[in-house]
Formats: C-alpha cells, structure tokens, sequence
C-alpha cells in the first residue's frame, strides 16, 4: 500500500457491499442470540452477535476472505503477521482461494496455534522476537516472493469484510436503536461495523471496549491525540494492539461513542456466563463487549444494546480459570 | 390423552407443519456449523446442528411451545414433570403465553436447576422421590386445578414441535443424503425429526444414539422386544429414559436405522471438541450424537453426516471434566 489513501475513498459503502457480495456463501451469517438472565443482570436488552461461530472461530475470517478474493488473478500467495485470529482467517481463506499463506509468527507462539494454522495449510515462518523485525521480514517475504501482505486491520478490503458484520447487524436487529459494543484491538471491526451501521442503521452507534491497560482507543477517542500503550501482555490476548490504526482511527473518531473499559475479572465473568447462559464458547478478547454490557450498564444508553462476541479461540487453561472466577460469585 | 391414538393420525405432516407454523418467530433457527478438524477427525463432512443454542439452551423449548400453543384458549396452565431441559422448556414457553407451569422436581435436584426454572416463572412442586408417585401427584395436580398435563415425549404436539428441526435441516442441508445421528432419551426429538425427513428429505435417515447402559432403544430396534434399561444413573442425565414411548418407538421402528452407542469418555470428548472446534457447550446428553460421528465412524454410512448437538445444559464441573479427559488424548 504506496501512500496515505484517504479514508473516505478507502471503504465507502460500494466497496462494502462488494466484500459483502463476495462473502455471501463463504462466511457464515451469525445468529443474534438473548438470555432473560443476561437481559436481567444488564437491566435491559441483551443481543449478542455470535461471531465466535464464524470460520476459525473468529470474525477474522471476513476480512482475510474479503482480502484474498480482491487480490489480482496473477497473485499466488499472501503474507500475515500474526500469531492468532489474523493468522487462522487469513490460512482458510487462501487455502479456499487455491493461494499459498505464509503467516509469520513468533517462535514462542503456542504449539496448538502453531498447530492450528499449519493444519489450516499455511507456511509458518517463525521469528524471533529478540533479534528480528517483524514487519521488515513480512516485507521481505512479500518482495522476495511476489506474494500480496495482509495486514491485520489497517487495509481497505480487510475493514470493508469485517464491515459485513455491521450489514448483518443492521437486517437481523432492524430498526432497533441500539449502542453496538465492539471487541476492539486495531479497530478493523469496529471501523467496520461502524461504516456499515452510518450507511444502514443509523439510529445504532458503535461503541469500542478494550481492556484496562490497553485502552488505546477510548484515550484517543477522549483526547483525539494517539498514545500508544505501554503494557505487552495481557488476558485478552487477541485484541492488545499497542494503538489504533491510521485508516481505522478516523473512521471510529467520527461515528463512534465514548470508549469502554472492563477488567480482567469483568471479562473472566462474562465468559462464564455465556457458557452458562448462551452456550458459547468465547475468548477473552472476545468477551470484553458482553462484559461492559453486564457490569457498566450505567455508561450504556437505550432500552436494548447489541454485543459483539468477536472470537472463541481460548485454551482449556484460561476457561476454566474464567468458570472458577464466576463460580466465586453467586449467580452464575 | 384418553386411550390410544395411532401414530399415523396422531403425527402427521399437517400437524408438523402446523406446529412449525405457531413455531415460526418463536424458536430459534439454529445455525449447522461445521469445522474442518471435526471432518478430519471422522473421515468425512460433519455437520453439527446447534440446538444447544435454542431458548433455554436444549431443543425441548421446540415441544413445549408447540404444545402450549395447540391448547384450548380455557386452559390456564400446565403440569410438567422433570427436573432438566423439558421443565426448562415448557415454563419458558408457559410464561410467554401467558399460561401457568406448574413443574414437579424431585427434591434433591440439583440447586442450580430449581433456581433456573423458577427464574422462568414456574411453580415448584418438589417430591420426595422414596416416598412420593411422580406421575401420581402430576395428575393429581392437574385434576386439581384443571392444567394440561405435557408429557417429555410421548405427546403428538411436542413430537410434532422437535420435528421443526427435521423442516430445518431438510431446508439447511438441502439435498445431502446423509445420516442424521440424534441424541435418544424418550425418541421425542429422534421420532419427530425421522417423520419430517420421511416427508421433507427421504434421503435422510435418523440413527438415534444412546450412552452405553441406557441403549434402550438400539436393543429395541434390533429385536422388536422393548425391555426397559437397569441402570437409573449416568453422566448424560438428559437422556436417561428408561425405555422407548409408546407413540415414538413405532415411528422409530419404522424410519430409523441401527442405534448406535457410545461410552461415558467418547462423551467427554466430544463435549471438549465441541468446545475447541466449533465454539459450542454442549451438555453430555447433547454430545451423544456427535461422539457416535467422532469415535464410531465405521458404523456411519455416506460422504457427509449430520449430527444434532441437542442441548448445553452443563454444569461447571462436568464440563471441566469433559476439557480436561480431552487434554488426556492429543488432539484437542
């Protein structure tokens, strides 16, 4: 990607519906699910979009099919850096393309993500963290080899996919006037949702959620001045991007509400209870929108409020840890 | 029910339809997700209807309200015995049409479960199970204050109610001729669905599956003689019925092919894969199905095979259990 491309021109709700068009049949609609006991913790309506049943088990899915199937003909293969969701989006959706994947990730990465995305048929460069330069060998491997670079979420057709989310949102809870609470890291998604609902359902406003210490966006949203976090590591591994992106923060700056914060014990309790109450499966990235509906209701408007739950890509460990955490609390 | 009604005119396709009909809007059309590890795993397509994600988290939401919606406007209430998903299923369905439920417990169900069916508006009567007829008092009390009485399987609005998954899966799984392995306890959900494939996708057969010790109906299928189970206990309580119903074994013998069964740890495992794969909490009982597809593959004829997840009714420690004998083996 050679220069600044104006956001405006970037993702307009044309190449929205063209990603959309494309992944009709290829990624799966996700169905809008309730609980009365979620309903009666949050002190209203509770709809979450499943999003952790997607293919790979995460809404990445959307942006690397909708990246992929944009590429030109003559290009055989793609390039992602990631070590999670990215990675698994990207890996299925080139290997149903016929294109090779080449997913750069670092050598500490867990053996069953290692697994996984190789299983999914890609190539795995692995790096190390100390001594090399992640983005320099993505380059290099795209130069070397001719093959396109997918970035996580600062790339048109890869906000444009993950806006099919919002199209989704907008048929499936009609006309409801609802904050939308988004799972969010770089903000691809809720760039994205945020674009689809502008042009579709303007009466519902995407709100983002991270994590506490890793609130990137809602400190940009507050004070419009990018400053990217200082922690590395944390529960909600999928969504701790250092800060938001160059394509993605302006969208979010003109359509999004004021950023929500949860902790780590929140989200550990909202993963519980949509085992025990919906019968999902979510990861802790996945799981910080459910967890700001149910414990921050009083920063929430509006008689009903659409979740997002992004990802269910979580080790044994850390569901169990999540079951343990609720069950100290009574009502699970 | 006064006497006997044959199954043909007591279950037809006009009376399946019909119950669909007052179903439509009211049940949730649950998504059939697949994942190429599962595939893997089984030798062939493995697709996976998600009825654990239904209101009150197990299909028997289905019967309840497709028999509280055929019941003359009079009737003010209903009885129902049963401590897990048709008490669940029928208060909600109850509650929502204005009627009262009335569900009879035995008094040492599990906290959790007496809690959850309350919180869905009905009344409790527990009973002691050494000293007190259960079919006795729910008579009683629906002689006493003039309620319907619904019955877990042997009714024909809730069987025609479980067939709407039937409707579904012709519709989803369009013209695969494929096996349809479905979780067994009294064969409400196994009987229903084999009616509406019979009508809707003869391609398709039912193959009811059944934890070891409790195959009753595989022992009945096989010799025509039904002789009820010993064992009264087990890790699939959802589905440990004594013996196949008066309406649904004739339609089974009829439509379905050979049961199959499976053991308390292939249930387990597939519950963990459910988990990790398709994102899914799936209660033992609810994972039969899946386990037969999983760990049974040479008893399965076809290039696909479609398996219902029934319920995710689970507690915490069964499913720490089930994520843990997982971590035993592999591939999880």
């Amino acid at each position: 990607m050679a220069g600044h491309v104006p956001v405006s021109e970037s993702v307009d709700l044309a190449r929205i519906l063209a990603a959309q068009a494309r992944l009709a049949g290829r990624a799966r609609r996700t169905p809008l699910l309730s609980s009365p006991a979620l309903d009666a913790l949050a002190g209203r309506r509770v709809l979450v979009k499943a999003e952790c049943l997607q293919h790979t088990g995460s809404f990445k899915f959307r942006g690397g099919w909708a990246a992929l199937s944009a590429l030109p003909e003559g290009m055989r293969g793609v390039v992602a850096a990631s070590s999670g969701n990215h990675a698994q989006g990207v890996a299925l959706a080139a290997a149903r393309h016929g294109r090779a994947a080449v997913i750069v990730m670092p050598d500490d990465a867990p053996a069953t993500k290692i697994a996984n995305t190789r299983a999914l048929g890609a190539e795995l460069v692995l790096y190390d963290r100390a001594t090399q330069d992640r983005d320099a060998l993505c380059h290099e491997i795209a130069e070397t080899r001719g093959f396109a670079l997918i970035p996580p979420f600062d790339h048109p057709e890869v906000i444009a996919g993950q806006a099919s989310v919002g199209l989704e949102l907008a048929e499936q809870a009609g006309g409801v006037a609802a904050q939308v609470l988004v799972c969010c890291g770089g903000g691809g998604l809720s760039a994205g949702i945020a674009l689809a609902l502008e042009a579709r359902a303007p009466q519902m406003q995407v709100r983002t959620v991270e994590p506490e210490g890793f609130d990137d966006t809602a400190r940009a949203l507050a004070t419009g001045i990018v400053t990217p976090n200082t922690a590395r590591t944390g529960l909600c591994d999928a969504i701790l991007t250092p800060a938001p992106g160059r394509l993605t923060f302006p969208v979010l700056r003109r359509l999004a509400g004021p950023g929500l914060v949860v902790t780590d014990i929140e989200v550990l309790r909202a993963m519980a209870l949509a085992f025990s109450r919906l019968k999902l499966v979510i990861e802790p990235g996945g799981a910080v929108a459910l967890a700001a509906a149910l414990f921050h209701p009083e920063k929430i408007a509006g008689e009903s409020v659409i979740v997002i739950a992004s990802g269910g890509n979580v080790d044994r460990a850390v569901f169990i840890r999540a079951l343990n955490e609720e069950a100290r609390h009574a009502d699970c």
